[in-house]
């Protein structure tokens, strides 16, 4: 499979969260196989959980699924560039790799603000790809915030 | 209760992180009632999960609980400095306040390399105090790691 085709299934997690009425970011788990073993969507909302974003629900079935806390070679794609947080966790775990679609200049940690990977405090940094499918994955996020204004009257942000 | 005793809980959960083998690190999240709400050790290894820090184990308690994916009003004690990952998770959350013992210049994301809340991309700014019970906090940390050391001939990291 492609980095298309990858990118394409965390569209489809995305699109499904956007169906649930959550912030719409999709994640796909890669092993250095290139099989897929983790696919989530956001979550924060259904679980109650803040640390429920796609990336960390993909990290954590991952990581259960290898019985280890490290995913050495495995590669994460994101349809959003991932927060402080997440990006945090994926060094954490050592992945391998991380591509991401869409930018977040207001909530994004590895090209914006804290800039994770940038501290020597990050032990491990992935390689970073930006803007796979970039515009597919800002434009389910664009229509998802605009169709919440018109029910809302205002966007209470994701 | 006083900041000193719930501080000790925190210790009480880093010292029994440490009898598991897993890096000692303690964390209590209390409500705006001055109510414990959570408490726990760190338990990545146990859990096979990386992002099971003593903060982001404590929160996903405390939501849940809560039934909110925000815990305004909130205080966190933890013995160490938070990693640029719980720092960000604690700002989602909206916790109010951490209090935190040791300070972390290896892996800290509060006061060191990513300094998380001193960016607009964190949506939340917790009120910080740092030091509280910092030598103990320190000590439990010390004997871990010297410990280790003097079993595996190296320091295989926290």
């Amino acid at each position: 499979m492609t980095f298309k085709s990858y990118m394409n299934q965390a569209l489809e997690q995305a699109r499904a969260a956007a169906e649930r009425g959550e912030v719409p970011v999709g994640a796909v788990l890669v092993d250095p196989n290139g099989q897929v073993v983790a696919v989530a969507g956001n979550q924060t909302r259904a679980q109650c959980d803040p640390t429920a974003h796609a990336e960390i629900v993909a990290l954590r079935a991952a990581c259960a699924a290898a019985g280890s806390e490290r995913l050495v070679g495995y590669d994460l794609y994101v349809t959003l560039e991932p927060c402080a947080m997440c990006a945090a966790a994926l060094a954490a775990a050592r992945v391998g790799r991380i591509y991401y679609g869409a930018s977040d200049p207001k909530s994004g940690g590895v090209a914006h603000g804290a800039r994770v990977f940038s501290h020597p405090q990050a032990h491990h940094k992935p390689e970073v790809y930006d803007g796979i499918s970039g515009a597919e994955c800002e434009q389910i996020l664009r229509e998802f915030f605009s169709r919440r204004r018109g029910e809302n009257g205002s966007d209470t942000g994701g």
